[in-house]
């Protein structure tokens, strides 16, 4: 069985709630699915090393990443070094709090990481579908992003702070990759 | 008096009806402002040299600023070999019809394109006002963007294809600019 | 057996010449390559669609794709509203006369483009082999780029305007897209 | 008399060393030049605010700014709040081993970040010099870069890892940056 794992750090809950979501896109195509929380655990790097696919996650923080998932970036450098993630497919994803705000330079910079370790980055297909009569809180794609997965938050508790559209997009993104995994990942 | 020019494409009228909202904000603030439309006009140059401000207005198309846009960064390229527009102060804004929709790209590439000229660049400084209680369509910085403005339309006639909040951080942005102009250019 | 075609646009025959060498390291693979030079061709979008891999190049001006491969972007908007290309593999290369020369801009604009068409980006896997002791003129990936190829060329002419170790670097590049388009593309 | 105060991280003392040359030409044109060294110091954000001009400097460590330096940005997200740093002038620059290196994204994450304080950006002026008859290690801007500074160092001891036109663009970019706090700055 194929693996995917999911590193994904989170602030205040709301980037991992919408990880279990991508999580659950995952598993519903049948590929095992690992979340890698950088707020709770040390990264287990042999289970990276064993999935075919790995996704990332993190807030976007004064307009990128978080540094703790820099910091997680930083720490891979020896497996750069030796090439290891070479060909695995990469995906990523970010939560804020206003439509835009800057969330595609935080997917800029997961794919520039991604690129240094010659991984094949895919992104979400989805077309916005507020554009073709789907109500806007139900729409998937809502945002308008393609190169990764973007989601807006409220600063109400995670469970809340999500619009019906957007957990159904981080679903639908889940599943997407995890059929790339099945159909490309060597 | 200080000279403001907006050098603006735009396929459908949106951008072009998005930069007159700009340009009010800058005449508010009594910058003496010229739109420089590209789909009309051949580009006047001695009017850009005795602009202290350029502002650069160009939709989303496919992911970056349209090709007419990219036209007229290139026909800048003796400009540039001369360095004409050294010190300068520039902005920019995008407009596409999904909320995010790569509109940062837009806007980092007329950043990249302005420092290329050695000019200095400023954003747009509003906060999202949403995220403390203005109704969303009433919201200046809706979309949550720093480095220009974005705003977003609807495929309907330009008129009536923007919402209230999105024209008036148009004319705020403007105003923005229109300070600067006044306080920083040399 | 399997195609790739190259979309390339080039001013001056530098980017062209480029390409070529990068064809070159696609045949070598195995793969049957073809080059669509946006300022010879129309553009045959049949054999695009045929192809299950697509190399962009374009030299960056102004600190972006150059208006004419700009262009060809826009003209495949109704290809990207009917996703013909999903899950096509993607890659792109770039050039310029300075080392840097804002060259990560360049690719970026191609991987947005293909992350819309929601295609699955490949980059350059060499790691900088002047680093490990191989001569600056002859080493692969010289000046250090991995979302894609970025070559420096002087202003004589193309055969002339490379280093050894930048044309190594395309053929290098042509190899790995190969390689991927027998191994991933569906 | 006007401050600037450079807020520098470093991992192993090139990206130091380097803040040392642009302190030194920010002090050729009669600044107050302050060096705030994340690796060192506890960030005296009183100083930072009566500074009328910040230089950001980081390496560029797996594609973007250090972890250090991406957590002294959320550190001023009460900054940020209170747009306390509105137009002040900000510029920034990166030091790493390859000449492209992905660069670039470095410098952008702090465009990025300097425009959501609201912030004036300023580049380096210069053009690549080895373009017009330098010698390549004389050349000030050899690697061809207008967003900010980038400078590229081997791994020997910061004092020899730089080339000497790197040093020289290194006080070239503190001497724009001094010029036009005296000129632009509120």
């Amino acid at each position: 069985m194929k693996k995917l794992s999911i590193v994904v750090h989170s602030g205040f809950g709301h980037t991992l709630y919408a990880a279990g979501k991508v999580c659950e896109g995952v598993k519903n195509k049948g590929i095992d699915c690992s979340l890698v929380d950088l707020a709770q655990d040390k990264v287990d790097f042999d289970l990276l090393q064993q999935s075919q696919t790995l996704i990332f996650g993190s807030p976007t923080y004064m307009g990128n990443v978080s540094s703790v998932f820099k910091k997680f970036m930083e720490e891979t450098s020896g497996i750069w070094q030796k090439s290891l993630w070479l060909n695995k497919l990469a995906a990523g994803f970010t939560v804020s709090s206003s439509p835009s705000g800057d969330k595609l330079a935080t997917i800029q910079t997961m794919m520039v990481f991604a690129m240094q370790h010659a991984m094949i980055w895919a992104g979400y297909h989805r077309h916005n579908e507020s554009l073709i009569g789907v109500k806007a809180d139900e729409a998937r794609n809502f945002l308008g992003s393609f190169c990764g997965l973007m989601l807006q938050a409220s600063s109400t508790s995670p469970e809340k702070s999500f619009s019906p559209g957007d957990l159904h997009s981080a679903v639908d993104f889940g599943e997407r990759i995890a059929e790339l995994t099945h159909n490309i990942t060597l």
